[in-house]
């Protein structure tokens, strides 16, 4: 396929630019997409126009305006911030005299293809744009089709933005069409990484069509565990920051185990927060009359299914569980949860080591709101995406995760028979420096 | 699969437990090994007395037998040699404060359950089992079908000496069949990372068929570039050391790319030293009468296909062509090497740093045998394989490739929507510490 070809030959090139000549071509292109503003809204009106005639929702025909106050102009500063970022590239994490005169050194390099599959956001593709030429990696790009148009047009922009830099234009290009996905997703000799970022039925259908490895997570389904040594108002702060503060993010909360010690002391304070806050509250069985003789005029309580505590709600609902203890909350965050972000609340420092060591999540916090879990919120500067991966980057995932590295040594003409273990007598140092 | 449920359960114990409790487990194992050798010998025996009936090569029933001299001690040792190392868990990659009491931490854990595949050696499965004990995972192990009745008596006794401490003996288990492999391929919420050690035609089959991670290498297509600056004595040396040192490794050489200005200073030495060292020279045409006129008595001096050049020979066969200079060498060697590792002999350091910037391998080497890319001469201590891919462990691989990390975040009750970016006016202090 043409451009998978094009994308790896100009990976090739990219990977031997300097972090000058990286940050030059980010400044071309913040200038190309501020002098041809006029252009880009004209493309941007089309869609506009396009997803009202489609009967789109108000709030994605929102996400589609470029034209909304400060919107193009934070665009434009973001493409700045990235080409300012420190330089990803050639960080020494070993250096090693494997001898006299043969050091080795272990030095971060550009993954080298990427293919990103992203939302409609017109500005999404400004931003992954000099996230990928800042890392030194091409790009093949695919965005969602609502702004197919405002895409054509800034892409086209990029393109002559770097082709009067030593940037080769081909380190970023757009595809249209899903069946281009599709064939893309089996060049793994061309395709290093694969970065869908939308929903998950969309992650989870890349991951089963493709063995390239996938940057991201399907699922967000993150706990919360209110041990038997909560503070009850910590709790409650905490379940309805994670719970109300942007229900639709991977980061939210979806499940509250409650230590049983905890019931009685935290329970009707922490469901009652939720409710204030316009929470649906589902509680299993046991708790469901407990909860009801507190408070009964309350509606908003339910019974929960089990299948309520292997769902991932993206709503204002919540799924209540009681449990034994600490173990018991780790058994069942292990189990049902999605490995993203999990919590436990607790003024026990012991119990919150252990509950720590043992959940085996990306994240795992005591006594914060999973909506940490954030890249800028964690001062990466840039945030790539959200990785519930065990392999390479995990978690939220800065410029680094478009990393890989390579083992550089440097000799005077050293042979391998030369030493112990292959048949010679001189033996390795193996000094670090 | 009951096998992989089991391994699960052990990952999530094995995650909790600390190094002495995971080192005391090796040297339980080390123990149960020395004090039931007859047993293991035993079994070894009848596993020689079917390879012989089944008139296996005398150079596999050699690696078969676990009774020549010094073998079963250097694998008991090497169980001790791994219980040795550092903890591979608990490493703080990252400390910083969020904000004043909430901070943020990057520690390394365990990947959590490994397939490994592996070669017939039965000495094999106790290093493994050592590695993935020590490293905190759990592993499901299939052993090459020539040991197996050794591969039996050697788990029982592994799980015997494990179900003595704290670590649940599922955390090894042995399986006997492809089916099973195949079965386990699928299962990828209950495998982590599969490693297979064995055929390329094997390590392909996984990665086809799997979404699992897989960490290895199929391929070790090495080349080897002599530049015009290169002196002619080294790259003679070298040549022959990654060619014939063992030619069989994936580390060994392939492809010798020599410079137009090189071919009469070098091209008649190096090709000399190597038919000394009876390898076949198979060079692309317009090399061949140039060569057959220096060395008009040489019959092992034959035309190169196409194909040659896309083959891993691990035999002493080398192919060569000439190239035009150091970007077209890097052409080559991007295109049609297998990204292991890669050699340029120059005594130009700025033809060697261009060199190494461009070529996208796991290593890259200036006047240095391809032969070192490994743990071992790394000075890794162990090693778990080699890897050429781009994500996660690269090049030669050890413990800790088998490490992930987790974002610890420790808290007093701090909620995002009290933070700029989420409706709040805290900022973010974002101090390493």
């Amino acid at each position: 396929m043409e451009v998978a070809h094009a994308a790896r030959k100009a990976a090739n090139s990219l990977k031997t630019a300097t972090n000058d000549q990286r940050t030059a071509a980010l400044k071309a292109i913040h200038d190309r997409l501020r002098d041809d503003k006029d252009k880009i809204l004209e493309a941007n009106r089309l869609d506009l126009e396009l997803a009202e005639s489609a009967d789109l929702s108000p709030a994605l025909i929102k996400r589609l305006d470029l034209t909304r106050p400060g919107k193009f102009d934070s665009m434009l500063q973001g493409v700045l911030d990235v080409a300012a970022l420190d330089d990803p590239a050639g960080h020494i994490s070993l250096s090693r005299h494997l001898d006299n005169g043969l050091d080795l050194y272990r030095v971060t390099c550009p993954v080298g293809v990427l293919l990103v599959i992203f939302e409609a956001r017109p500005e999404v593709i400004a931003n992954i744009g000099a996230l990928a030429i800042k890392s030194g990696n091409a790009a093949i790009l695919k965005g969602g089709k609502e702004s197919e148009n405002t895409f054509k047009v800034m892409t086209e922009l990029l393109q002559q933005a770097l082709a009067r830099t030593v940037i080769p234009h081909d380190a970023l290009q757009l595809i249209g069409s899903r069946e281009q996905v599709a064939e893309l997703l089996r060049l793994d000799e061309y395709i290093d990484m694969v970065i869908p970022r939308g929903s998950k039925e969309l992650v989870r259908s890349i991951k089963r069509n493709t063995s390239i490895p996938v940057l991201g997570h399907a699922d967000g389904l993150c706990s919360l565990y209110v041990d038997a040594e909560a503070d009850p108002e910590m709790a409650a702060n905490i379940a309805v920051d994670a719970k109300t503060d942007y229900p639709a993010a991977c980061n939210a909360v979806e499940t509250l185990l409650i230590h049983s010690a905890a019931v009685e002391k935290c329970l009707v304070h922490v469901v009652s927060a939720l409710l204030d806050a316009k929470v649906k509250v589902k509680v299993e069985p046991s708790l469901l009359s407990f909860l009801h003789e507190k408070l009964p005029t309350e509606t908003d309580i339910v019974e929960a299914s089990p299948e309520d505590f292997n769902t991932e709600f993206l709503s204002l609902t919540i799924a209540v569980r009681e449990v034994s203890g600490w173990q018991a909350a780790v058994d069942h965050i292990n189990e049902h949860g999605s490995h993203h972000t999990d919590c436990i609340i607790t003024n026990n420092e012991q119990t919150a080591s252990k509950f720590i060591r043992a959940v085996g999540s990306a994240g795992v916090y005591w006594n914060a709101s999973t909506r940490f879990a954030d890249g800028f919120r964690y001062g990466f500067g840039a945030e790539v995406g959200i990785s519930t991966n065990k392999l390479h980057a995990r978690g939220p995932v800065g410029l680094d995760g478009l990393m890989s590295y390579q083992y550089i040594l440097k000799g005077h003409g050293q042979v391998a028979s030369s030493y112990l273990g292959s048949g010679g007598a001189r033996a390795y140092k193996h000094e670090d420096f």
